[in-house]
């Protein structure tokens, strides 16, 4: 089959890999339909995250189950799936808990850019769509993999309550999604951090109300002049970098939330400086099979679009394109068809 | 009147000082009936804080109003009032939100141990009892000026639920009541973290169901013995250093809450750590003043006796005993009589 392998920052290649096969009674393989780049996947093609060894590429996919081990009983070949980045077995008190990307036989996805997919812990990770999708809603329904459950799980974890006051920090598709997420639960107010026209736009059709383009000390100020002074209620951090971190927690009002999800580099949080901000503070990789079978109704029912991340569309052979495209922001998210 | 001085680390003295009088129309001045010494008072006296030149010491107090300013409409003269140790006008944006130790007016209280304090924002600080309290509620009640209103916010900020697994890490006095207040919120299993016989005594008189002696990793590896593996819901970080904190966030649940009401003394937290943790942190100086009647009633009716930590009563000009017995663990806490 048709997969992405990474040999060095900067050098992803379409190659010919041996069709994954099952290993375990609890693996599903599914034929993938679309799968597509990520904000992180540019960390090691950054050279950010060192590349020690050629690996594959890839956490996000929707598919058709192709073949399940013998121990499956929630999904059937023929059935199209949406799974999280993180596999589960969502039996767990982990998974009981509703952290089911803290399972205690959680593998983390990273195979997905390829034309099959073997799926761990199928039961307690794929869900089926009842019925076949309308293609039209394919881009959206991918988004379930990870930015829109990602974006979802950081407007939960920032407490964002009906009427309240939300800042998203971060453009990119798990910001974009952010904003869809604010917007759901019920925020009166969104602003969204963006410095880019197209990625203001695009959060604006999400539901912000407010745009800010400073940065750092600037960025904090025109936050307060935008709510009483005292700060936000809500801060959905969706980068990962020190600045931004910052930026979230001095946005946020004494008593408010931070959800942080971007993946942390380098960040580091003063414990007096948190203790006298009275930020509540909580992150962490999604626990996106949490909300995927809402997320799914909302997505089949119209009521959220968050495909519209998706401005650039190439066959997975280009997948090439699709990171360079990415890293220089010429596209804020990729999709690719096998 | 009598007050107490810090002239530098270790040297507390009980001196005569010119009594307070009042420098705004929304001052009080009350004539202390309790006050006593804390465990973030021994941060100065233990050298561990500068003392630059010498200052007035106490935060802690209860007292009979003997003046109010003409702004001071809802205590009057010979109300028997308790307030936080941080003062606040209950009417900023902050304390509409329940963040009163946040408020843009608030001052912190520095000079209670003294026959005479004054209240600044005494509106918004000071509740009165109904009625003269009964003497052997005196005690309880001064808690409720800061470690026993801070203990609670440990358990709120932990959120901890009915049925919860609470762990307390510290068996100072605020550790002690963050005990109260897990029982109180309905925690099913509350876990103190304690090496002091005593000490193992109170908390499990106050409510405490298990004891751990161990610390550090051996002792995380006991409360993941006890918690099904994954940790507790809720943390209750009562001392404020670098190794408390690594134990409460090590000791909690993916999904679960640290609670952080030690003042951080040199805590840093990684970004990554906590990230993949999954668990939430929120921390600060209590909002006190929101918990006060809730916590005078329960103190009132003899729902909760607090007033159990104070193992050492003095007078107040024998002040500086009181900072040795508990510099040295003599005591867990000294209540001082002026």
């Amino acid at each position: 089959m048709r997969g992405t392998i990474i040999h060095a920052p900067g050098d992803i290649r379409s190659e010919q890999l041996p069709d994954p096969t099952m290993t375990a009674g609890t693996d599903a393989i599914i034929r993938t339909v679309a799968t597509c780049v990520c904000g992180s996947d540019l960390w090691p093609y950054r050279g950010i995250e060192p590349v020690d060894h050629p690996h594959p590429m890839g956490h996000e996919y929707v598919g058709v189950v192709e073949e399940v081990g013998d121990q499956v009983t929630t999904v059937r070949p023929g059935q199209f799936v949406i799974g999280s980045f993180a596999t589960s077995d969502n039996t767990c008190a982990n998974c009981r808990n509703g952290y089911q990307s803290a399972c205690v036989r959680r593998e983390f996805m990273s195979t997905c850019q390829a034309e099959y997919v073997r799926i761990p812990n199928a039961d307690g990770t794929l869900v089926a769509t009842d019925g076949e999708p309308d293609p039209a809603h394919v881009p959206s329904l991918l988004t379930l993999s990870d930015v829109m459950g990602t974006g979802w799980y950081a407007a939960v974890a920032a407490e964002v309550r009906p009427g309240a006051t939300a800042v998203v920090v971060g453009d990119g598709a798990v910001g974009l999604c952010a904003v869809i997420a604010a917007r759901e639960l019920g925020a009166e107010r969104i602003i969204a951090m963006s410095r880019h026209a197209d990625r203001q736009e695009l959060a604006t059709a999400f539901g912000a109300t407010d745009i800010v383009s400073e940065r750092g000390k600037d960025g904090v100020a025109r936050i307060k002049d935008l709510t009483e002074g005292i700060g936000a209620d809500s801060v959905l951090e969706c980068v990962g970098t020190g600045e931004s971190m910052t930026q979230a927690l001095r946005s946020t009002r004494p008593g408010g939330n931070v959800g942080f999800v971007g993946v942390p580099h380098g960040v580091e949080i003063a414990g007096d400086r948190l203790f006298f901000s009275h930020v509540g503070l909580r992150g962490g990789p999604a626990p996106v099979r949490r909300f995927l079978p809402d997320l799914i109704d909302r997505v089949m029912t119209g009521g959220i679009d968050p495909g519209r991340v998706f401005d650039l569309t190439l066959p997975l052979a280009e997948v090439a394109e699709g990171y360079r495209a990415m890293d220089e922001r010429r596209a804020i998210k990729a999709l690719l068809r096998p």
